[in-house]
């Protein structure tokens, strides 16, 4: 019987040229996170199910990929990086040098609904700072979002920043909303975005407020102005060269997570209406959970498919991302230019197999390689594949012309 | 109740020191891999369990790690990359161009006994041709392996090469083998290296061969000379720039997976005595498997693990293999300062918290980070922590100073 070769719901596999596109994207982020002295953090695939339950609600834990492995542990696939963070900084505390200033660019696995477009794999791209509560931390880690986003090319995205201290404060002295409560409200609020000031009222009531507090708590709110703490961390950025435009207060920000304890930030790309493109914030109580020690920590999580999706719809990848700069077709010749051409650290392919010319400019063609090299009656022949023009050339001449190419993928 | 901070067994984390070793690693690999024209696929970590069940023999099934998701679907983590890789040639055979040239580096999962020093995620490194039969691409493959490790600094090590096919003629014609005992008489040569001779004689002989015959059939293997089809492989292998020292033929050598249907090779590492740091082959009969086509396939496969510990033994890794070039202490001047070194594409790190010299120092060295710059009465004082030293220079000289520095990290 013949399997059907299929994937499973939600999860994808990367052929060449998406795979590319990922790799253009993490090669940049990571290039900015290392500008920032941020370090590579590999957790485990697989954890024991203790470890991660309990830590992401019932909903999460829904989600969950649980199941007992051949010698019955309980395990779980990794589900997120912020828990395993957690864990890592209680299990090395003794060898980790803090603030610890770390990224961690895994997939992760959630059994999530796939009719809304989501994927039950996906890439998840998280820069923390641990140990650390200066707004120096905070105005950092919002830099480097925004420097990694101008390195991908976005011009107009904005960071929405609030302070869920600030708010609570507000919310509790001015409406008197108990803590307990205020979980509630910050949810509500969130959602002004996509269900507009008529939808917040309308959760706040069914939450048991009056519809005249409701809609008082929602023009209080506009007209808050950023607290001392935001506004400081906005002096950093400025010092940090983040232009003005960059960042803003905004009194609904709350970012659905109840774990944050401090400034939350997401940033918003406009034009692109999927939702944010990067969110994160304070955490001081989360890191210290195995430890039993109370860890300051501040983050952001980039979300790399839809950082991936806009970069297609502003059409910022490169022209020519292609692994081959070059095809050599068949010829005595073929394997000794290569030689040179790879010696010039240009990445060059041979024709494996005997084909006529037609088939090879062909294989060419369909994978985009940019320059096809022919070799005839000892003259070098270089055929641009996008221009469709050719020029009879030297070796050296092919190398210089290829070293300089502006394909943007050099 | 506090959850005990713990990996499972057989699983690792990685902390910046090794991830960075890692990166480096797959940094060399990639770049080589490019620079012959194969390109990245990604696969998905779980794949419905029949696409991966029966392709391992009883042993591997074993160690597959099996499950039913929520939806009661059979589900098992990716095994390794080749049953994933032809179920690709299927799936997406009118969108791939073949000869498909890939690289795939991902984590795989097996349940293995971690008292052998196993581990139960590793990375797999893998690069196949799909699509020719053309002995240039067995050449290419195995050109491929002798530029990565001479990429990573490896000197003597040799690829050792047979063929099945001619091995498997002449137990045949020799010693009137039938094809399905064949299988069997290569496993136990292919243990000549682990358990000598006599071993090798002795596990012939439980498999039913009289004792003159094994050794004869043992003997007789030293005699062979390379066949046709290897020396055709051999000369391209020259050619390509391989020296000669690099490979040999060896018809002991048998490689003991059984689906591989002609040319074997491995490379063995000089003075690393764990094993082999790469093996592969050609297989013709596997990844049709899906499409029930034949689909001529050649490949290798990298130890991930072994090449970090080889590189370890033999002291590859540069030295300073830091992401932080630079610490710059607490002052007025400090975000300023940072600024300027990234913008010249230098890793740089400010301290985040406010503290005296002698701790921002101490962070800087447990850090291994190179130079720590200190901004004092208008003037600043470059340290080198690897040689204690210092001198006071201007932000143009540091910059210069460290663009040009030789740490092999920049």
């Amino acid at each position: 019987m013949r399997i059907q070769a299929q994937t499973l719901k939600g999860f994808r596999d990367f052929l060449p040229t998406e795979a590319k596109k990922r790799q253009f994207v993490i090669n940049a982020l990571k290039e900015v996170f290392e500008l920032y002295g941020f370090e590579s953090l590999e957790t485990p695939g697989l954890e024991y199910e203790e470890v991660l339950t309990g830590k992401y609600g019932d909903e999460g834990e829904k989600l969950m990929y649980k199941f007992e492995d051949n010698g019955k542990r309980k395990v779980a696939l990794r589900y997120d990086q912020t828990v395993p963070l957690a864990r890592v900084a209680a299990q090395y505390q003794n060898e980790l040098v803090f603030p610890f200033k770390r990224y961690q660019i895994q997939n992760v696995w959630r059994a999530e609904n796939t009719q809304k477009g989501r994927y039950r794999e996906f890439l998840q791209c998280d820069i923390d700072i641990i140990g650390s509560s200066s707004p120096l931390s905070d105005a950092e880690t919002i830099t480097v979002a925004v420097k990694c986003l101008e390195m991908l090319g976005f011009k107009d995205f904005k960071v929405l920043v609030n302070d869920r201290k600030t708010a609570g404060f507000y919310f509790k002295t001015t409406f008197d909303i108990p803590d307990e409560k205020q979980a509630f409200v910050f949810r509500a609020i969130d959602k002004v975005m996509k269900i507009g000031k008529t939808g917040v009222i309308e959760e706040l009531v069914k939450g048991g407020f009056r519809v005249k507090q409701a809609e008082e708590i929602f023009d209080g709110l506009k007209t808050l102005s950023a607290p001392k703490n935001i506004r400081e961390v906005f002096g950093y950025l400025a010092k940090m060269g983040v232009s003005q435009e960059k960042y803003k207060f905004d009194p609904f920000l709350a970012r659905g997570l109840d774990y944050y304890t401090g400034l939350v930030f997401e940033v918003d790309i406009e034009g692109y209406s999927t939702g944010s493109i990067a969110g994160g914030g304070r955490y001081d109580n989360l890191i210290g959970m195995f430890s039993g020690k109370q860890i300051p920590a501040v983050g952001i999580s980039f979300g790399f498919d839809r950082l991936i999706e806009a970069m297609e719809e502003f059409k910022l990848f490169p022209d020519g991302l292609t692994v081959s700069k070059i095809l050599i077709t068949n010829s005595d010749k073929a394997i000794e230019i290569a030689n040179k051409l790879r010696q010039n650290y240009i990445n060059s392919e041979i024709y494996l197999d005997e084909k006529d010319l037609e088939k090879q400019l062909k294989y060419a063609d369909k994978k985009q390689i940019p320059f096809v090299l022919i070799f005839e009656k000892e003259k070098m022949i270089l055929k641009d594949m996008g221009k469709r023009t050719q020029e009879t050339l030297s070796l050296e001449e092919i190398i210089k012309k290829l070293s300089a190419c502006t394909c943007g993928n050099c």
